[in-house]
């Protein structure tokens, strides 16, 4: 990541780096390395944790290859575990979301778990006994803990043994790309209400995603409307290029909408600095976080196979906004316009990972260099 | 198998037992070492012998891996071959089942099989020699033989090339459950005539069903309507569980129906002890057969692939039953609710079995200890 | 291939040879080999050439396992291409077919190639250097070319880095069927017009529409209309097995039409021999070749997985014959018959090709052993 003086000059000149070759994106054992290093050992952003307001509350996610239930305890925190009975296997809940009264029961041979996880009850439990001859343990055979953080007003989990520091994998991420710790709270997102929500099944690899996210090159060629929006995107280079930089709206534009016409009041928090500008932020492995006066968007990417990504998309705005119910098409539309562009593209650009003509990969223009240090993180993680 | 003098108290105590790893439940690899090993070695049950009623009936069936041609002959007797021209390869018959006049003909260059699979003719055949300048041998370039035995009614197949023992396997595992060899002969199945029959495109694997139907562990939580017929079943403990042991109607009981209400005329042949009871034996590797006064139900299992299976279950009753048309349909829904209860929860438990939570599989209380023999016959019949 | 003084008496005598064991036609390594080292290494029939009449008209085809555009330059002729931009690797199209003004566009990033292939622009493509430093070359990173040659008026492409001979592969083996290089030439293929066009989507290993391509052993069996037009295929001899030789209709038959009446009025330049005749020619690995005194039937094949392949069927005629709208409908509807009898058998004979009944394959009888030879080259070319 680069700073300048003048964030707003691109880069033009200078020479073509290599990408990752092809097989990356297409190779089902790359994707099941990925999966296992990468999905399986990172803190993954999971849910909305509104999602969940009572206890008994639940939703049930993918986290990798593993079917993760996220719930809300009698004390009001949130658990996650595996959705794995601890008897004869059977799904805990097979149904999205839901709401239990006090327990999880498996519907199975009904194993009765409390929602902290602890094994509550099952039938005989009180004659059993373990392998040993002792007493069943309660947490022995409870669910399977899975690391659980919130921020943002998400829950965050972490299905590695050890997981790595939250602070310098997540937070530390949002920071390094705001140049300042203060920056993302000054938006209260943890505050903000889903205005909407929509879920995109995109037929291309993860990391094509990402890397659309991460460069603008693209952005004359297939976003007319966001760069009406945002001059400076014409020009090809990513809010995510410098340290601190948001990109400015235009001047006859009055907001973050489909046609630059005003938007809903802003997040009372925010410095006039961060007035009238976006700001992009990638947190690995699956998270976008996009910022603007008026509202914040998070995308959640689920990668389902090497050639097959889920996207949620959640449109945030003051609570205010959506109880009353104020318009929010033109500030959902734009978002919305430039993820189909986008999909779109990486679904075209799928099928021809596993061409011979791109065997050794393609190319990065100057104003995509920095997706080489994505390249390179990548790398890193599988070997 | 456990004898006890009195079957109907449970052993609720106990300690857990270890199940089988996930991995035997979704590993393409072990199901197909399964397909080899067990289904395409042992004794098949594959067809209703009456469903093939004179001389060129015919029913295809796929045993194991195999697609299988299961024909009645000029003499009556039931024959069954490998679906595949011995020319070319085509398969003779696509049909499910049908009746052909007096051979077999392919329908690609017309070679033509008589009934009991000899080469009958084909265009030129009689100025064609074999590699070794010898007159074609009609059996030896006939349809490939696939051995057969008939018992209960039903056509079973062994593609193995040195089949085992029937009367040891098939019809030693219904004696050696029943506690005696009369037991099922008084039932007298071969003389039954379907009344229903119900097939079940299950997402499980055939493991899962066999386990299933081995316990009553689960019939207090799933199967409200079957503990009212059978009240021990509350209990959790199988009537596999004890050598010759029915579980008993309760009091207010009258049939084996939906609502306890009576049944159809019983099947003449059973004794006292038999009445008023309900017997399950499981046949491996792919037949449940429960006994009730008046009516007798087979399952046949065909596994698919390792996380599907294909079950067809026969309601038998006596013929007079079936042809004065008498009204079968409370007692079909009691246990067609049953398979659906049961299937459901194959299908839940069958995603956690790639869990990580179940990587080292899961525990087995003391009323499902017996499942534990089976766990270990699967694991010597795949090394 | 045999050459007999009196071609139409069929060698019924003989012995039986062995075919091909079942795994070639099922397994999917076998497939990625030929794939290999068959469809992306010899000369493939693409695209009529008539299909792109003006600079700019572009066609995507699927080559082995490549998608390759072939395009019609400024100067009138055609070029084939991989269809991946060499930037980030998107394909440049994704409709089947169309037409461009002057440029063929990724429609990701705006990279634009010339009609030629050559890098002509790109958003800052003037302030650029390679990884050497130097100044983009415009042919390196212009899409990569694929061989090209156009004969019998379709453009055939070769994926090899070497391509073999197209006079020695391609054209040789007409000529080795004819007899004679004149013999094709006569037809005037390349300035037919397209009557119909009819694609198949067969559930069936290519080889299998090969080899029943090459035999008429079936036709007496699946093709009655066929053998009723050409009374000496109801023998079974097919007219590959002679060199030379074209199938004679019968006495009463007018012309190549599903009811024998007369068809269209014949291709000016064939021969009194070439009139009342059919002749059909295997051209390796994917085109089939039928001539009849009125019109000519090229099929193209296009192996998408070991058990699946799509067909493409062109039926041309005299361009006036087309342009005058004359009725095709029963000349047509001769092959299509053909081509759904043959295609059906083909479908019946996929599956058991992974049955132990053909694990070592089925034989072949007199009238099919030149099929022999098909196999023998098979082989050598996997191994």
């Amino acid at each position: 990541m680069t700073t300048l003086e003048d964030p707003v000059t691109p880069p033009t000149g200078g020479s073509l780096m290599p990408t990752l070759s092809g097989d990356y994106y297409c190779s089902a054992d790359v994707f099941a390395t990925e999966q296992e290093r990468i999905f399986e050992q990172m803190w993954f952003c999971a849910v909305r944790s509104a999602d969940l307001p009572e206890p008994g509350a639940f939703r049930r996610v993918q986290v990798g290859r593993e079917s993760v239930l996220v719930v809300r305890g009698r004390d009001g925190a949130l658990n996650a575990f595996l959705n794995v009975c601890r008897h004869r296997g059977a799904m805990i809940c097979t149904e999205e979301s839901g709401t239990v009264k006090r327990h999880l029961k498996c519907p199975y041979h009904a194993w009765t778990y409390a929602l902290d996880g602890k094994l509550f009850a099952a039938p005989n439990l009180g004659s059993l006994t373990d392998a040993n001859g002792q007493r069943i343990d309660r947490v022995e055979y409870g669910l399977i803990k899975v690391a659980l953080r919130e921020w943002l007003g998400y829950a965050w989990v972490c299905l590695a043994d050890d997981p790595p520091s939250f602070e310098t994998d997540v937070v530390g991420s949002v920071t390094m790309r705001l140049g300042d710790p203060e920056a993302v709270e000054r938006y209260g997102v943890s505050d903000l209400a889903v205005g909407r929500r929509i879920v995109y099944d995109v037929a291309a690899n993860w990391k094509l995603i990402i890397e659309n996210f991460m460069e603008c090159y693209h952005c004359a060629t297939i976003h007319p409307e966001l760069t009406e929006v945002l001059p400076e995107f014409a020009d090809g280079l990513a809010a995510q290029y410098f340290v601190g930089h948001g990109a400015q709206f235009g001047e006859q534009v009055q907001g973050f909408t489909i046609d630059g016409g005003a938007g809903v009041p802003s997040i009372p928090g925010i410095t006039p600095e961060q007035d009238r500008r976006y700001y992009a932020i990638t947190v690995r492995p699956n998270v976008f976080v996009n910022l603007v006066p008026d509202h914040v968007i998070i995308h959640r990417m689920y990668p389902m196979a090497a050639d097959r990504t889920v996207v949620e998309c959640d449109w945030l705005y003051v609570p205010e906004v959506v109880e009353q119910d104020m318009d929010l098409k033109r500030s959902v539309e734009l978002f919305h316009r430039v993820n189909m562009q986008d999909f779109d593209a990486c679904e075209r650009t799928q099928p021809a990972m596993s061409s011979r003509g791109y065997r050794a990969g393609g190319v990065l223009v100057p104003s995509e260099h920095h997706i080489g240090e994505f390249h390179d993180w990548i790398v890193s993680r599988l070997t």
